[in-house]
């Protein structure tokens, strides 16, 4: 191909794909490019960036131990790669942009940080000094910088603008918790009143302002409210006020600021999305074009070329009904210049605006779908009986075997093609499932006539695979099938909110590690080990912590802490998940203090900010979609 | 006064306050309209409304018990004033509407039902026989459709049209709520797990429904997961999945239903109100209207006239205003039909939108205002210090003159008319808290130099004023006073979701002290009662009811009951609090299902639809006030 076509294929691909990078476009730079954009380098930089991060499992404290020297090795190769990358893309973008980007400048220092603390960590390993591995926090940057996280990064610009508000609202919310608190302090400090554990009531201003921040969380609702209740009914009037004021109030103020600025900020990032995008076609346009009479245009022969590298895997006869719409008038040549993005003159936007969107199509008439959905509710019936009859175990088998006819013969009536489509999401999700299902079905019969027993892990997954067979009776309801597409359709975006949670869990659980690793231990239940109820400390005797079994939920690994800080993040108990232990043992090791603020922290960023974000957006979605 | 003029003044006053009555016009029932319409006869029927529901509070079982004659002749007379009220309107309104308006329908068979109730329940005791007061649940009625409640009515067909939607998403809701379940079942029901109680863990199917349902919730958030998670820690992903899929993605699927629906019907209520407010100023016009000319048009003097009717209470000087810009080249007449509403011509709407707008206007000068925030702000750290100091209360003394000072010497730079205006919030709001303190400071100052003894319950007043003084700090800083602005603003329309609360309330309240009522019992600290320590029930022993001290949290009667409510709204504990007291002791009469049906019902009715639409209201209020 010769290299404008070569370098008019690469404009589009840029629109198509929301790349915005301003590029060399010399003959062995484009080739960088186009080098730099295939697949196999995003997905292997992807790779290493997951693996650097996923490095937490296996470093001290870690889920799965390994030796420093393998953890170590591989981080060096996990920069290295990173580092590549990074002089793959300074060859391949204008040296002036390179150096001005602070995405480069970022992932250089964090490179070099991890780098020198690797470094002194070893040396003073070396000398028998134990010392904290801290630029793990800076990991996160990876996944962030990378020119790959476009939408990661779009979601943290979109909470650095709405940072200014935010904070406005949230000094008047403090300004509000401080009076109640000041308030609280004069209303029942001086009453000596007493909580359920015996511990003197709301004396302490600092521990009253917490006390409150707890019940805005709602996660002490009521214990909170209790001796001050039972002392007068009158004083319930000071904690409805409490939770109208800031937990109805200003917490609904808080979405309302972020859903404001997610708005906003939505509207300007499409519009510039949009600018850039048409900004590319016309160069790929310009590239490309030749004269014909009056007007520029492209001819047929290199619009068929161009396609054939932007899209090589669309059918022929796709490509030539595309043909026909954009040189509607059959005279061989395009001579639109794009006015809309997607629309279906020129290199028409071959993405669609949201992956998985489609309809399911039928094998055939109602009576096939109706059918189906008949036997799917036997199954269902089936399922919630006695799974150790051996009849339901045999009627596994019809069912599997009755499902798989059902996608052989949609197969049948429609192309495999069209039937496998990128947007015929109910058709994948239906053959994983059910091939998936027959696989571990085969493997369980062949496991038990071989050792004679059930494999518990392969029946799990073989349960919950019968049971997400069941999703698809929504689809038979037109009204469900549409929330469900709304649904299915956001899934992509969501995955950027995974992201998001990705970078601050990982932040935190860092964090978290280091400040409360080891505190508490878990013990199977029966085990013999001294205090095994206690979490293997005698200071959590008969603390809540203790009575409610909640040992494993400790900051002991990358894993426990993952789920520990989901359980923040759902906030019921929170209190009690990361005080308890930190009460008990933290009084004399200073640890009260830091846990408090640990907890305020994550939740201003995790709840304030995050889970509203993802509100806002699963708003602001359902608005567009349904 | 003429019997036009007086018809014209109706028609703008209903187009002021939004009424929407289809009067008779003969002189006869337009004086009856102006009696009905007058805020004295408005003002006792909320109050004989407010009389019957609070009888709640009278009626066994009793907060303060009233002997049953008497609770029973106040509700007749409420009953005879509804009716009286009733038949009055039906002598204002045309026959056709009284009768095709299903709200008199209502009301009417409310009447009828709670006198036949009353009047069974009365015979039933002469003849020793106790029954079940059940009418008492239409009580609410009489609020939701007595004419004056038009803004609750409102509420309430929002409510209903968002239902259909609300349902949809609630039935996939409920399905993906039972799909886990099965899977939870399958997963764990045969692995043989304990409770951290030591009870079977997920063995019934409609207990885990249940009990996932609660986890939507996220009140029994950790407790829940710990066996699956104790036993392996890939467990938990079954509940990160649950609680991704259900608390956030369904629960703000609810949101955006009902916002989105909460937004439609806005502008339609809005656009309706807007027409009807037109076509009544056009009537008032027409009524008044003569020939000038080519023009129709309302002369000087009759214009004066209705204004003098329409708002008695602005100054000359602002009228005369007025007409300046409703007579705008000076001819001596009235020519504009209103375009607008609420526009400035023709009688301008002299109520503002929003009935608390305004801005604070100070004495004089930037010196000024800072030395009082001065002032505050050391206050605000004599306040924090002991109060037991003599030199403090002097102090306290001192601080009062000072704001005394301030504010007289405000009114004296404005004209106190103006300084007083219904717009001017912030100096009611510091006159009010001002004189309140001055008061009460007094009282206790003599009732302690009287009797040698503070009254706890005055100082507790004083103290609460003495805070709140200090949220005027807030308003010397620009950001903070448009927020407390917005908030400020849309406060009277939070009462209207107060009132449905109320009525929402009211209903579960009744119910829940039929259920529920006598069950458990509280008694101070220290008491020696048998089983104090377990609510009066040894059933109770060292159950997470009785540990965490909930004893007050029962339905003995209107006010316990309420507050438990609330602490239902707030959702934390609830399956504690509902279910602790009915879960020991119902299992014998049959109590367990009922709580748990209660339960859901209400987190319906309240958590899921009211509060959302108070999200959805705030989030709209924000938007257009920010
Ligand atoms: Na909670």
């Amino acid at each position: 191909h010769s290299w404008d076509l070569l370098l008019a294929a690469a404009f589009v691909s840029d629109a198509q794909y929301n790349r915005n990078i301003p590029f060399r476009t010399s003959p062995g730079a484009l080739r960088l490019y186009y080098l730099y954009n295939h697949w196999m380098m995003r997905t292997a930089t992807y790779f290493f960036i997951f693996l650097n991060l996923s490095l937490a499992i296996f470093e001290e404290p870690a889920v799965y131990p390994l030796p420093l020297l393998v953890t170590s090795l591989l981080e060096v190769l996990c920069l290295l790669v990173f580092l590549a990358r990074l002089v793959h893309f300074g060859a391949v973008t204008l040296h002036g942009t390179f150096w001005r980007d602070t995405k480069n400048i970022c992932i250089m220092v964090a490179i070099l940080l991890s780098l020198a603390d690797l470094t002194i960590y070893g040396i003073l390993l070396e000398y028998g000094v134990s010392s904290i591995r801290w630029s793990r926090i800076v990991r996160p940057l990876f996944l962030i910088n990378f020119a790959e996280s476009r939408q990661i990064r779009r979601a943290f610009r979109s909470i650095r603008n709405t940072l200014p508000e935010i904070t406005y609202v949230f000094l008047l919310f403090m300004f509000s918790l401080l009076m109640f608190s000041l308030m609280a302090l004069k209303l029942f400090g001086e009453r000596n009143l007493q909580t359920a554990e015996g511990l003197p009531y709301f004396r302490n201003y600092l521990e009253i302002v917490f006390d409150l921040y707890v019940l805005v969380t709602t996660a002490n609702s009521p214990d909170v409210m209790m001796p001050a209740f039972d002392f007068s009914s009158w004083f319930a009037l000071f904690f409805i006020a409490f939770v109208i004021v800031n937990t109805y109030i200003f917490m609904s103020l808080f979405l309302a600021v972020v859903y404001n600025n997610y708005k906003k900020h939505l509207k300007n990032e499409i519009r510039k999305l949009a600018y850039m995008k048409r900004r590319k076609m016309v160069e790929a346009f310009n590239l490309l074009k030749e004269e014909e009479g009056e007007q520029l245009v492209v001819r047929e022969g290199r619009w068929r070329q161009l396609v054939q590298l932007v899209a090589p895997d669309i059918s022929n006869s796709h490509r030539e009904l595309l043909l026909r719409i954009s040189d509607d008038e059959q005279k061989g040549f395009v001579a639109h210049v794009p006015h809309t993005v997607g629309g279906s003159s020129w290199p028409f936007d071959t993405r669609p605006s949201s992956p998985w969107r489609g309809k399911l199509t039928f094998a055939s008439g109602r009576a096939f779908v109706w059918a189906f959905d008949a036997i799917i509710l036997i199954n269902a019936i089936f399922i919630a009986l006695d799974e150790q009859s051996p009849y339901i175990s045999y009627a596994e088998w019809v069912f599997l075997a009755l499902y798989v006819t059902e996608i052989l013969l949609k197969v049948y009536t429609h192309e495999p093609r069209a039937f496998f489509g990128k947007t015929q999401f109910w058709n994948w999700f239906d053959t994983l499932i059910i091939f998936a299902a027959l696989t571990a079905t085969v493997l369980n019969a062949t496991l038990k006539s071989t050792t004679k027993y059930n494999s518990q892990q392969v029946l799990d997954i073989v349960f919950i695979l019968r049971v997400l067979r069941l999703i698809r009776i929504v689809d038979s309801f037109q009204r469900f099938r549409v929330i469900m597409n709304t649904l299915i359709n956001i899934v992509p975006t969501m995955l950027t909110f995974g992201g998001l949670t990705l970078v601050v869990y990982c932040v935190f659980a860092i964090i978290g590690m280091e400040l409360f690793h080891g505190k508490i231990q878990f013990f199977p239940a029966g085990s013999d080990a001294p205090h095994a109820l206690e979490c293997g400390n005698p200071a959590l005797k008969d603390s809540l912590f203790a009575r409610g079994k909640y040992c494993k939920n400790n900051f002991n690994n990358f894993a426990s802490s993952f789920i520990v800080l989901m359980e923040l993040t759902v906030v019921n108990q929170w209190h009690d998940i990361l005080c308890g232990p930190t009460w008990s043992l933290g009084a004399g090791v200073g640890l009260v203090q830091p846990a408090k603020l640990y907890f305020i922290a994550f939740h201003i960023v995790m709840v304030i900010i995050i889970v509203n974000i993802f509100v806002s957006f699963i708003l602001e979605a359902f608005f567009v979609e349904y």
